[in-house]
Formats: structure tokens, sequence, C-alpha cells
């Protein structure tokens, strides 16, 4: 079968670098082009982090365009006490050959959208302010859309930001109410799911024994990632919750879920970038997302990711 | 040891007449008085129904006064097509012999609580508009109340009238926005909890079984809610909330859960009425509320409950 | 003809002051009593306050009945910056030689109005907080209330706390809202009549003329006024809102305004506090409220005024 | 001094149509082209109606570039039960010979802006859409924009589709609200400035006396705009809100206003599209928008516009 078309937005992040390298290595998928979103960090980082990881997966011909600089609405809310002072601390990252793609990944999208032969995939890892704008200044890419699979949001575990509200969604809750209600089939990889999919206790290690610069640059993310997490939740087994995404694409029947309406409060005094999920059918809403609430079989997930990245790079 | 002096604000519906007719079963508790509030049915039929309860039990001598008509700001909702046309059906009750207690519930919760020798625990069963109005009409009593254990809310299993909000919660949030944030000690038996601790299959023909009068009626209620279960979820094991609270409050060692910030969103456009449960202390706020999340020993609580009621009346 | 039976729920305030001596000094109005709220300052200065008025008036016998020390869901927000540290700042107050009355406002205006053998007509001229709850407390009141004069809000004017909320509506504008949709029959002083209604230039000479002890203070308490005003907004003619209310009352026909649908906004980001006029009648919504939006002769309403305060106590 | 040039986003309508002719009559203008915008009717219409009226005035080598065919966030709200079945209705309209640019109103901006020599000033009459999505879009063109002159908004008059929101607002609040706070300098010509500038009454009457083609076009629009004001208002004289923002930006030696904090409340249950004014700088926010809020000479207003439109075609 021919592989899938896809574009990634992303924001990257260690666990996006995870998400991006997983589907620059899966056959099942081709890779037409990163575009990047403020996010973790400011626009400027997460496009330099972008062009750092496809190089190093030896994959520079993949064009990366640079997009929104800010949310919708609200301000930017970068996390660097959350990745680092880069996005993507952990290894010693060389610096990227090529800048951005000239245009703008709006444009990007839109051009393609419409251009190419077959509908497309979208993965979204960061805010979804790139894609809302994209819907709102094109409607018709949304018949060309084949599906969009985003990281973001939580109902059943709550939120990582507050309460309520997960990181993607709080930073663009109106972007993200735009996607959710375009028409386009979305399925949802939330907390509810990431938090069900941990990365093996001390995975670094097993990675770095893969002896690649890929695998070194990962472990080194990774270790990274598990001190964060030792340091904050007092355990070594955290979920790359973007690469996680990416595995829902490319395994579902790994992952449980359900289709319902879903939608983001972007109204509320405590609960604002919340994702409300209609489990039980109870508004009367139109079913707009497949929903993913957990993993049945996590270690399966990463030995899966395992193999497919020690295919890359050098 | 003295029983604990307990009031119980509760709207009549069955699952409030299980809650009532343990409490009056349990020699750890010296209930003192019924207080009603408008709820799963208005005032008159709520008022109606808790007397009918108290005689049933054989204490006709426990006062019911007739509380708020209500909520705070917004409109009632009942709710027949849960509880049927009375709120209680299953059994057919006889006409209560008595009356409603001169004054009004805020009246004799003000007046009690500055008035007896030792703080009082209040069973808060329904909305939550009678405390509420008694903490802001005098606010000094907030001292004189040992705990609130209510019935109410949902966070990790979200809610059962909208994605986000439960019954009790839903239909005056305002009020319940006021007592979480009285200083009072408050326990939270909320759907999280309540889920987590279904009654047994068919506990109702167990509960026939006893053949007293009392059992025979607690059996035609839930017998009538196991029915409501069979046909809305498909299972014959349903949850007894307000049960459940009387429960948390006799064995706490049955029931899991943690001290922190609660709080309930009263703005939102899909939120309204959520019970916000900071249960990462991600918000920086107090701790105000010990939130029950788990049963740790489900039969346990029944065959208990079931041991009480069998001591109860004729 | 007989005078009207009032009561005047009031924070004072120096132009609360102004409105109870109008109110006690006119033949038309029996003034039944006074209760106080927390608004301006903390409860128990504005009920000393009270004391302090009715005395100065000669009128000891009137009662005064303290109430709510805080609005129904947000926190007080006393303005001694405005008003001075006592609250009615301006005149060399002797102490009150009686407190209040023994009893609760709240329990008060419910005994009152259910047991009175007229009507009564309620004056508002704090947060509305008193009177909320006993329209909570006991419904059944509404139909015993005559109307309900109260100043607050503020429209075509905006706001004087923030650009669309006045000062009575914002500290509980939950308040206000019980009351403006209670079905009782509601005139509103809002800023943009009582802005119409300015007192005349150095008003507070004209009125020290007069000599007596009750004209002395209420000069002194004019003089602070005019003062606050020459500094904030550069001009001595201020209105004194609350007393205008009670003009209002006394001579409708100096005033202009409609009767349409009035409601308050509880939920926005922006504008929570404001009054939210439909003068135009484009929500299809019923009309509660009489909204004064202007004064045909505010020199005649401070003439009449200071006629009536001259007849006044010693 | 060379004209200044101005592209005109626009949702014709029979104001605007008064605004793009005026605008194309001006000598002081350049008008580079028109975009258009979902409003008051679709944007198919809004688009053709924008051709027609370009083709009119015998300035067909404008160009029209179509935009945003919905808000951002929410629904389209056509309002043809005001502005008739075309949007334009009052004059016999030829087909427009031309068709839209090829090329979408937003890219046309971003690209025009970064171009062109000299910075650019907007004229916005319509939901602010597609200024919106151009800011995001490219963040950069802020400092490219001279000003923008919008007709939208009220606050001392409140709104014209609810009690608080004015139209062009109420349609896309969240757009408005980039707009307002984007850096870039604004000026507002909301209702409180336009109900300031009635046209005379029966205008219409004294534009056909000059017979032009262009004459009777707007002598036939004013006085479909007249019939819906007796109607509607029971007056003759009604204000041509958009060119008034058009008369504002030639002429604002006859208008009054201040520079002040200007916000949009998207939030509220009573007032979303509302706009904010901080007149008295309550907020301490920045100073943001120049709000018009009234108009010192109507009649030389449109005696202005009535010459200049007799300049016009044929």
């Amino acid at each position: 079968m021919a592989p899938r078309p896809v574009i990634i937005d992303t924001d990257p992040g260690q666990d996006d670098a995870f998400a991006i390298l997983l589907a620059l290595a899966a056959p099942e998928l081709e890779v037409l082009a990163l575009t990047t979103v403020a996010g973790n960090m400011g626009l400027a980082q997460t496009t330099d982090n972008a062009r750092r990881i496809v190089e190093l997966a030896g994959r520079g011909e993949v064009p990366v365009y640079a997009g929104s600089a800010r949310p919708l609405l609200r301000d930017p809310r970068p996390v660097p006490e959350i990745h680092g002072e880069t996005g993507i601390d952990g290894w010693d990252w060389v610096p990227a050959r090529q800048g951005a793609a000239p245009g703008h990944a709006v444009d990007y999208l839109v051009e393609t959208l419409l251009g190419h032969p077959e509908k497309i995939t979208l993965i979204v890892l960061g805010p979804q302010t790139n894609i809302a704008l994209a819907l709102r200044r094109a409607p018709d890419i949304a018949e060309r859309i084949d599906q969009i699979v985003f990281m973001g949001g939580g109902f059943f575990e709550g939120g990582n930001m507050s309460p309520a509200a997960e990181y993607n969604i709080l930073v663009d809750p109106e972007a993200a109410r735009i996607v959710l209600n375009s028409g386009v089939p979305v399925t949802a990889v939330p907390l509810d799911c990431t938090h069900a999919t941990p990365a093996p206790v001390n995975w670094s290690a097993a990675l770095a024994a893969h002896g690649s610069e890929v695998m070194r640059a990962c472990a080194g993310m990774m270790e990274f990632f598990e001190r964060y997490g030792n340091a904050k939740y007092g355990t070594a087994s955290r979920p790359l919750h973007d690469a996680v995404a990416v595995a829902a694409l490319l395994w579902p029947e790994l992952f449980t879920g359900r289709l319902c309406p879903v939608d983001v409060e972007c109204a509320g005094e405590l609960t604002t970038g919340m994702t409300v999920v209609d489990w039980l059918r109870q508004t009367g809403k139109k079913d707009n997302c497949t929903w993913l609430n957990g993993c049945t079989d996590p270690g399966e997930v990463y030995r899966r990711m395992e193999s497919a990245l020690a295919r890359l790079g050098r």
C-alpha cells in the first residue's frame, strides 16, 4: 500500500521530537513537511528545532514552514521550565544546516491541501493555531484533509496546566474549538490516553544501547524527560505524549476510545481550555471526535517505537 | 461514645430515603432533624416525602423543616423522569401523619447550630441552597458546624446531567460555591466515589427477604432504581448515591480520597455546575475539601447498610 | 393621605446619610426601620453609622437591624478612600447612644413584610444582599413589597468602579439579579439619573447657613463630598446618589425614565456587575424595572431636599 | 499632498455603498482595493455587491478580493431583513461586468501591506475577520498599517443587535478583540458617533435631484434606508453608519472623541460583543483606540458627502 501523506504541525519539545522521528521512520507515512507554531517555545526556536530534528534523521529534504508566532486571542505561554532552554534539551545538537522554507505555514497548508492529488492527514502536536487559521482562511481545505490526529486535552484525567486544562488546548482554546467544529474527522490523543501509555522505566538506557546518533539523541532527550518526571511525579516512567499521537495513527489496534461529541470551554472562570467530552452523549450534539482514552499494551507501543527509531539515520 | 449530632438536608429521592433510614438506624448518629429543599422534586413533595420516611422508620418524633423552594439564582429542575411521580416511587406509602415543623429550615439551622452545646455535622443530600443561605445569613454558624458531608459533583467521572456537571451541584452551583468556600471542613461524596460503590446485583431481593415493613419499602424503592438502571445503563447494579454519603461518614475506612482545593465553575458555557478538583494542587489555592474518589469494599458497604436497615422500625 | 411605610436598607456613606435624613423628614413616608449591610464600609461601621444618623435626626426610636456582613458570592469591597475612615466623614459625630436592635435584618424584613397590614416600600441604598436573602428565604414576601426603589447601576453613563459597573451592583451582582428577577415592581435610580441630578455648586454653604445641628452635619458631609469631587472630577457640583433615590420616590414628577427589561451580567470578563438595560426592547424579555435616566429640574430637587432637611431635629 | 493609500474591507450593505463611493470620490484617498467579508450578507453576495459599486462609480479597475466566508469562532448572521434581499436594495443594479480578483483577501492584505512603499490605512466596515486573520497570519503587517478606522461598537448608546452589542462587533467579537489589541492605531466610529450624525431628512430627494446615475442609485438606496428608519424608529432621518466612518477619516475636525482603552467582551452572558470603553481610564490599561462619540456639524458632513458623490461617474 502506498504510504499515507501527512503534514506534521509541531512546537518541539522533546516529545515532539520523538513523534517526528517516529513518523519519519514509519514506512506507512510520507511526511510532506513540518509546519511550526509557537507553543512549548517561541516560533523561532520551535522552527529551528524542527530543522535540527529532520536533519538528525538524515531527512534534511523535508521542508519546515514557520507558522504562527502566537495564539489567536491569548498571549503565548512558553514553558522552558519543562523542556529546558532549547525545548529539546538533553542532546548536544549541531546547528541546523538549513533554515525554514520560504512562505508561511498557513499558506503552505492551504496550497498543499488544495493541490495534492490525495487527501492528507494532519498530525497536530502543539497549539492548533495554524490549522485554525488555515480552516478559516480557506474553508474548502476541510474536505481535502483525510483526518486530523492531535495530541491535546484531557477529560477523565483532568489537565496538566490547571485542574481542567491541558497545555496545547489551554494555549489556544479558540483554535481547538475551530478545529473540533470544522467537520473534519478528528482523533484526539489526550492525557487520558497518554497517561495510560507510559514509556518503560529507564527506557533511555535501552535507547542508548543501540549506539546510532539518532538513538543517542533520543536517549539524551529521554533522560532529560525522565529526570523531570522523577522530580515532579516521583517516577521514572513518563509518557511521550506527542509520540503517542503518532503511535495511535500507526497502530490504532493498541488503543481504545469512542466517537462522541467533544468541544472546548472558552468562557469558564476555572475551566477555560478544558476539552469537554460528552462520553455518555448527554448533550444531543453531533459526534465529531474519536476520543482515545486508553492503551491496551503500552509495552508493545514502545517496542514498536524503538524498532522504528532504530532504522533511522546514522 | 455519645452519638454524633447531625442534621440531614435533603430532597428525597429514593437514594435520599436510604440515606435517611441508614442515618436513623445508626447508633453512631443522633438525627436532630431533617431540613428539606427543592431538588429532585418540588419543596412540598420533598417535605412530605421526608415526613413519610421518618414515620416509616418509626421515628415520627424527628422534626422536618421545610426550606428553600428554589435555587439561589437559577430555575428549579425537578426530575420525575428519574425518581417517578412522587420522587420515592416503588413503595405504596401511607400518607404522613404529621406535617412540617413550624418555621423555616434556614432559621432552624441557624438557631440550632448557635444554640446546641456541641458542634453539629450536616449531611447534605440535595442542592445546597439552605446551607448557603444559612451561612450568608449567619456567618458565625461556620464554627459551630463540625463538618459538612455532601453528595454531589464529579470530576474524574464527569457529570450525570451534562458532560461536566452532576445534578445536585448543577441545580445550584452558586450555593455549592458558598459552601465550599465557607471555611467549614467539607467532605465531598461525588460520582467519582458513588460509581465506585454500586449496590449488589438484585439487592432488592435480599432486602425483601427480611420481611419488615421498612425492608419491604426499601426493596420496592431499590427495585424501582434497578429497573431505571437496567433501562438506562444496562445493568442491575446501581449506586445509591446519597446513602453512600452517609456510609462514608459512618465508615470512612472503606473509602479513599484526598484533601485538596475544590471549587465550582459558575460562568462556563459548557461547564457551569462542574466541581473543579485540584487533585494535583496546580492552582496554589487552599485545601478546602476531602474529595472521595473510591471505595475499597463496596460489598461491605452494602452489607453494613443492610444490617443497619434491618434494625429499623416494624 | 396616610404616610407610605418604608424600610431603608443601607450602608452609610455620606449620601446614604442624606437619603435617610430626607426620608425621616418627609411626611409622606413612615420609616419603620433601617437595615444595614456591608458595602461602603464593613457591617459594624455601617450599623453604627445608621444609629448615629437616626439619633442626629432626633429619631432614635427608629430601630436599626444589622444584616449581611458580606455579599452572596464575592468578597467585600469597602471604599474608605471615597467616604473617609468612618464612611460618614465630614462631621464630628457623637457616639450612638443605642446599639442595633436584636435580631438579623433578613429576619426583620421577612417578619415585618409578612406581618404588616400594608404593603411596604423598600428603599435600597447599598449592595442588595439582604433583600436577595430575604426573597430566597421567604419567596412569599414578594407580594407584600409595594415596590423596591434602589440606587445602583448605570447604562448610558457606564460605571464608576469599572467602565461598565457601578459600585452597589458590582459588589453583589448576583443579589441584584435576584432582586430584578423577583417579580416585585422595581425602580432603578442609576448613575444615568444621579449624574443628571448634581447638587448645586457649594451647596454645603447654603446648608450651613440654616444653623441647626442636622444642617451643620449635612454641610460638613457635603463639604467632604465636594472636596472629593473637586479633586477627582474637577467640579464642586456632585450628585448625592442615594438621596436622589429617595427624591425620586417622593417626587417622581421631576424625573424621567422608562419601564423596560433590565438584568445584571454576572459572567463577563470585562462587564461583570453591569446593569444591562434593554431600553429599545430588543431582547423580548419581560419589562421588570422602571429605569430612571434623567432629571428635569435638579435645582428643584435640591431646593425641596433642603426644605425637608431644615425641618429635622435640633 | 499625495493621496493617502487605503484598502476598504466591507460587507455591502447600503451604507457600505455610500462609504465606498465617498472614498472613491475623495481626492484625498487612493483606494487600492476592496476586500470583502461575510456580514450583512453572505460572502458571494457582498463580493458581487462590491463589484457593482466600483463599476457604478466608473472605477471598475479597482480590484475586489473575496475574503472570509464566516467569523473566526461563531456562526454567520446575515440580516436581509435590514438591507433587503441583495443587501443593496433600492436601486436596479446592472450585473457586475467583472468578478473578484484572483487570490484571497487575507493574502492580498498581507502582500500589499508588506510590499507597498507607504503605510496603508484600512477602512473596515464589516465584521473584522479578514483583518484579524491577516494580523495573526503575518504579525509584521501591524507596523505597515498607518491606521485602522472601523465602523462598529457602541458604548454610551448601547447596541443595535442586543442591549449591549452592535452588529459588526457582535458577529465576530474575537476578531475585533484581535484588532483592538494589535498595537495598530485604531479609530472607532461607533453608534455613539453615527447616531449623532443623522442624514438630513428626506436626503434621498436632494440626491435624486442631481440626476447622474450614481446619484440616482444613491437616492434609491437612501430611500430604502429612510423607509426602514421610518418603520422601525419613526423618523426619516437615519445615519449612514459606514459612510460616517469614511467622513471621520476625511474630516476629523467635524467629530469629537477621546483616545482611551477599549476592549471587547467575549465571555458575557448578556454582553458578548460589547465594546467596553474605559472613557474615564478606570482600568489602568493602555490607551489603544480613539473612540469617536459625537459630531459637531452633521449637516456639514452630509453637504460635503453630497458634493463628493456628485463628482462621481456618469
